[in-house]
């Protein structure tokens, strides 16, 4: 029950020779990728990825690509934000066809606007292509709307850690705590404890429906309903680990009744890769 | 210069009868279709399809797929919420594979919660299938990251008017005012007055750059970038009309060094429908 492989029915556009494509792979599922970021891996001399690109994803790119590795995450040796511009910069310099390839979305909390700078002041031609973000996609597989009508006319997107690590001073989590219905926090579970205390005391429910979601769309994918007050324990308890998103707020509550992944037969679940494996 | 038809990399699920796929077809470009959506277009049976989805996507559907509009917009007769929901359940009834196709990602002010809890409520089988949301891709393509190092750690997604039509009641957007730093309004045009008066009233600083977004990420994308204060001006002015988009921060002062649409060559710029074309 595959569609069939020859019938795409888009012609699409490949990276030009010099050029890069700062390009979001999506969550996890490669079922999330865009036709765009297909395109990106097919065409690309060289691919710059994140920790949280997978190799199921890597593996659509062509065989004779090369691999780099930028993450932050993992035993691997990582590079700094600078070290990854400079990267950039020098592959595109080299005429190389450059995907840099990050998780989710490149501009939600992603970075992406300063590795775009850096492509300006070298002069090196550039697409953005937008990806599926994981705070929304995440909480959409755990059965959660982020929005939904009489619940919620706002949705806010918070980062949990600074550039730092430090749970960003301009976050202002009283006022979130006041204004915001639903909040979906990435990065977030280094300081889970020290984020839902501020909000509770900017007078936000304790008993407030929260959803803790590690390895979203993944096929590892763990979800934990709990409660404001409860959510940090419910985490140490239930081992949920970076990466992760929690997702404060009522709309929480209708994933009792739309839990579809659970129902969902196993032979549909997954987009798969087909042909050869790279070593990654 | 266009990827071999023949090559995704990936064998995807189909729809399987009787079920429906509630999916979201990304902000305009058909290039941020995922390929979950390329998966239920080339699958389905029938396809019912909103207002804000194109005909080359809908081109890329089987030649004997059955098309049914339950926009809102337009000139067509439309169907009304708890019609379309009907109608799904009626297809899926009838053991047709069925895509619902809404515009950008369906849980991000698309109502796909409500359509999701009539299937529930007949005991029909779905997937969900999340997409690029307009309010991330469509700053995006105009270079404006709606999160960036420095400026923010959180972005807030509202949308303009309530299902009733006016400016919705729960928003208090006093509050927002205080405490977003990047704001992005969805289906906003209507009320744009009142909404930048109130936040204005609430604190936010009038001088404030805003960025109208009309028609993201298509051929016809118009921005125009103005003030807090002059944007309902600007927008009658400029003839920016729905759908269309409002970014208020900072960020958007980064569209002068990130517009890399204006320097992307017309023959890489867009992702092309091939083969035959429905009659929409």
């Amino acid at each position: 029950m595959t569609t069939p492989r020859d019938d795409i029915g888009f012609d699409l556009p490949q990276i030009e020779p010099g050029w890069v494509w700062l390009t979001g792979a999506g969550p996890g599922d490669p079922g999330l990728l865009t036709l765009l970021a297909l395109a990106g891996l097919k065409s690309a001399d060289v691919i710059i990825y994140d920790a949280l690109v997978s190799e199921t994803i890597l593996n659509a790119a062509r065989p004779d690509v090369e691999l780099i590795y930028a993450g932050k995450r993992g035993g691997k040796p990582s590079l700094k934000q600078p070290d990854i511009s400079a990267k950039l910069v020098e592959q595109a310099k080299l005429g190389k066809k450059v995907l840099r390839l990050k998780g989710g979305d490149p501009f939600v909390f992603g970075r992406g606007g300063e590795e775009a700078l850096a492509l300006v002041e070298a002069n090196i031609p550039f697409r953005l292509v937008p990806g599926v973000t994981a705070g929304i996609a995440g909480p959409a597989y755990a059965g959660i709307p982020v929005t939904h009508r009489d619940a919620n006319h706002a949705v806010t997107f918070v980062t949990g850690h600074s550039a730092a690590g430090d749970v960003p001073d301009s976050v202002d989590w009283h006022a979130i705590a006041k204004t915001a219905p639903v909040i979906v926090l990435y990065m977030a579970m280094r300081h889970l404890g020290l984020i839902t205390e501020r909000l509770i005391a900017g007078g936000r429910d304790p008993q407030e429906p929260v959803a803790l979601i590690a390895q979203a769309t993944t096929a590892d994918q763990k979800v934990v309903t709990t409660t404001l007050q409860g959510c940090s324990q419910s985490a140490l308890v239930h081992e949920i680990k970076p990466p992760a998103l929690v997702v404060i707020g009522k709309t929480v509550n209708l994933r009792d009744q739309l839990d579809w992944l659970r129902d969902l037969p196993d032979a549909t679940r997954d987009t798969k890769p087909v042909g050869r494996q790279h070593p990654v």
